[in-house]
């Protein structure tokens, strides 16, 4: 993504909190694939290397100055009066501002910063306002956009259309580039003269048209300007996001059985070569080298996976989990601030919390890493092919040296030597003719009830 | 909802058994999010307090009579002479009934009241019938109405209908609302003069225009009306079921972060400001205050769960428990009839059955209840700010004390004093070199195969 | 499925690697439900029972050739000159065939066998060139057949198409059907005048008409001819595959609520009766009998279930699992090479691993077989009506007689005779007040960080 030469500054809208969502966190900080929706786009725009960014905040305000504090100015609108209100707000923090400005809103995060800059450089020569249009499945009641090859004739709110112009399905998503000697000028000229008393900011397009001025829209993806003022619309949001990504890693080579039922974060990466099965869920911090299986129904966040390895089905991989290449991690099995050298396995039923596994060391099924006394937490270190028992506690601290091997059922409590055999358990005691005297009692009580 | 001034009846038709469910239970009985689809249906009718209801069956009556004992009456319909003649045996049990009758259909369970009261309210002035319309995506076979502003000018089947008939795109759903003292009258000059030799109840339409009566058509959506017939039928039914009630539950202040991946019980009950990750399975009987997550891959069913836990990944609740505020049960953790305090913690890989535990106990990694010896059931009680060493078992009956600890690795055959500490466990001891030798001799087997 | 009653051959072109793939294995032998795409068409062609199979091989032609040796005879292209030029390499192979030639597509491998058959069955009379032809939802740039009744006029590529030939929406899947005496002097005319410099076989049809021949067009549904030539369209035809599969499984009987989550394998066989929660997942090699369900969260390969079980929710069986009627397989419990009697039960967080289990036998929660020493596996015999105490571990070779009880938390290390208890744990220590003492110090340290 090049930037375009001449400097670039963005609006982003953000006052309003949302009521729909029914939530005390601000909409525009909810959540697509783990990262705030805010945070998606002012991550695209970055890409595009404006050199000032404003976010238009009102309700909840703190809430989102503390997402946006070091990446972006904050103006406040208080109180709100419409969207081109909401703009005009960014004036001050864009005093001296000379260039193209670009209208963003923060619970539309999904626009494509490739998209961003088409609808910068459509605003050329004597293009006053550039518009960013879409054509929605069912255009229901958005303004519509009235134009012939890309020249806007006219933009109307629906309730205001005729039926004609209803007929039109280019729409407007609301987001323009205009340049900052012509949008505050155009905004001072905006009236409030509508049923809901608001300052529209595409009213703007009416008055260049009647100065004369071009105005231009350009067409995107019903997908690239989605928005969400709702649980069921943010949930719709995610969907495009995950289509989205999941594309992408397929066409970088990642196969997916079922791509519809991987759930991936914004920065989960993942190489070519792996295979990622159904019913798979990425938290944050997700890396994975090339060769690995990612088995169904496993859940990773926070691991770094070498290349080759094996991983579930009904793995649980937390953070702090670091994979060498070759290892196998199986069903039921959760690993936490774990380090496995290659070639470790760790196939069945185990948990192994604040731990260091050595090289091709064999962790026995049912094997627990006791790491936690109620106030700290302690680690264990398992040397490089040791073979740990199943159904074995480790009561850490507690190193197991090069070689170990620890008996199945043992609960470990003290060090074991490298190379050395340590069990601890008790001695097997059989009652003979037990069992059968036991079933008789119990049968003959369960016959009086 | 507010039941219409006028008494109201219905008469349901159950009589046909499904044979393209290839099963050995009533088509009507085959559960929608775990509850049968005729007590969908009646759920939705009973909004309407209707004074009658009367379930017309046949097939495998015993069955259908057994769901709805006491809340309807029944009729038989033996033989099965069509749909007329279906509704006609609703009319002993109706005797003396005056007033608007609603004709609904035990495989179409997903119509709701609001519609029912939409079509009775339509049964007004001179109008002798109300048909229930819809528009499929493809109307096939469908019989069609032909209409005008909502007034019914024809109803014709597929098969005799003209080419511009076909055309229509409304389509008769089979509800109907038609007053008591016209529906029998009606019926009873219906005819079975058709191919089939069967007597239909569209045919009452055709009589009353006849007779200089209105009809009208009230449209519906066609989710609304779905039927099924076979098993893929009824899978379309459970996806409207549940599409429709994740609806509700987001608009209602529940986040899902891909909410076609959660699977719903008719009685789910979820507070505001509820989290619901993918792959989450509920069963009959759960209860979620606010403030909870229920994280990825869990199973919940007979639960009510507090404000403010976190459930899973990979939790399994059944039935009987019950967790106070701020519970966590981690991964591969399963509870039955297990009542959790406050802050109690169960965070990996144990079964917690026919338990009690107390206020911010801690329940180590792999723990079991031994609950059960092959006759009995035995209860296990664990005591406030308990905390329970990794990979113990506690075999129950047994009881541990208040702020007792319990080593990891223990086996607990007997109660535990508040406030001590208690270790079943072996000594450890250890060979050296052992593993060394192990691995030589081992080797050299392997080598020799 | 009868075989038409002249002798039939198929050429299927394999040779393009597929490099959008990003894969080092050739795109014919990625897989589509656990089985090669090239597997699959295969399978379905052998229903037709062709007397000849020629499978044109070029990039990776050593993988190709291994699919399909004992099955097929191989033909190289060598260099790759267009879909003409690889059909002709199929000449030598058929020397001496009289009859219909089938030319298929090793990528777009889910044309059914009845599909296959129409197309034969088309090639009649004076018919030259019987082509499959498709309505493709977005016919892009397809090659466009332009016909009347079935009678085609003309096959134009999309990019030489007037805009009135763009306008047809009836593609050219490639697949045709020619009989052989026409297939190779058509070929030996085709030239490569054109902007790619290759040979390609649609021209035949050209070249048929202008010597007076008929052609004609069959029409079939876009799904059958889908191809992969990438990873994303890989996931389209495992969708494909999915859906037909569930909805066969469906129309016999079997149950899914929610089948949009059920993955089956190609040869994954289920009874009528059998039930499906969601999440499931089948690897190669599953039979389940009737009666059974299989809950949700299952991950199910290798393994013959009989009749009336309950699997999961949770369970993973591997393979060599062989359940007899009545087996319950509870929540995170692993089977792999282990043999079940009737009524046997495993509920919890248990490990069977190389073990042969009694009719009855109960498996207590957290039962480990320790079947590995890290160089050999061994066996575990457990008798009937054996009842294993929970967080037991078995360590293999070990033999448990019928009706033996072991208590729970023993690691049983010595056969266990019939009837007998057998226990192996530590007895069971207390230390009063030791936990509050313990509390008091950690809470102090606590305070000093």
């Amino acid at each position: 993504m090049t930037s375009s030469p001449a400097p670039i500054a963005a609006i982003i809208l953000a006052a309003g909190m949302g009521t729909r969502m029914k939530s005390s966190r601000h909409k525009v900080l909810h959540p697509i694939a783990g990262k705030p929706m805010l945070r998606h786009l002012m991550d695209s725009l970055a890409e595009l290397r404006p050199s000032r960014t404003v976010v238009v905040v009102g309700a909840l305000k703190e809430q989102v100055e503390a997402e946006v504090t070091g990446r972006a100015e904050v103006a406040v609108q208080q109180p709100q009066l419409g969207t081109g209100h909401a703009v005009q707000q960014g004036e001050t923090a864009l005093a001296g501002f000379d260039g193209k400005i670009l209208i963003l809103y923060g619970d539309a995060p999904l626009v494509p910063a490739a998209t961003m800059q088409r609808l910068l450089d459509a605003l050329a020569g004597d293009v006053a306002v550039a518009v960013l249009g879409f054509r929605p499945a069912d255009p229901g009641a958005y303004g519509r956009i009235i134009a012939r090859d890309g020249a806007i004739a006219k933009m109307v709110e629906y309730k205001d259309a005729s039926a004609a112009e209803r007929a039109e399905t280019l729409c407007n998503s609301g987001l323009m580039a205009v340049h900052s000697r012509d949008l505050f000028a155009l905004l001072a000229r905006v009236t409030n003269n509508n049923a809901a008393g608001e300052y529209y900011l595409p009213d703007i397009v009416g008055l260049a048209l009647a100065d004369g001025r071009a105005c231009v829209v350009i067409e995107t993806a019903a997908d690239d300007v989605a928005g969400a003022n709702s649980r069921a619309e943010l949930a719709q949001l995610e969907a495009i996001f995950q289509r989205r990504r999941r594309a992408e890693l397929m066409a970088a080579g990642v196969s997916m059985q079922a791509p519809e039922t991987v759930f991936l974060c914004a920065d989960t990466a993942i190489e070519a070569d792996v295979t990622i099965e159904p019913f798979v869920v990425f938290g944050p911090g997700v890396r994975i080298a090339s060769g690995t299986t990612i088995r169904a129904h496993s859940h990773v966040e926070g691991a770094v996976i070498g290349p080759d390895c094996e991983i579930g089905p009904f793995a649980r991989l937390r953070p702090g989990t670091v994979l060498g290449s070759g290892v196998k991690i199986g069903n039921f099995v959760e690993t936490k601030k774990a380090v496995l050298g290659s070639g470790a396995k760790a196939n069945h039923l185990s948990y192994l919390g604040d731990a260091t596994v050595g090289p091709k060391a064999n962790i026995g099924a049912g094997t627990i890493t006791c790491n936690y006394d109620g106030f700290f937490k302690y680690q264990t270190v398992i040397g490089a092919g040791a073979f740990i028992g199943s159904n074995s506690a480790l009561v850490a601290p507690v190193s197991i040296g090069n070689g170990a091997i620890v008996g199945a059922g043992s609960t470990i409590t003290g060090d074991v030597t490298a190379d050395a055999l340590a069990v601890a358990r008790g001695r097997q005691d059989e009652r003979p003719g037990w069992a059968a005297r036991f079933r008789a009692i119990q049968t003959a009580k369960k016959g009086k009830q």
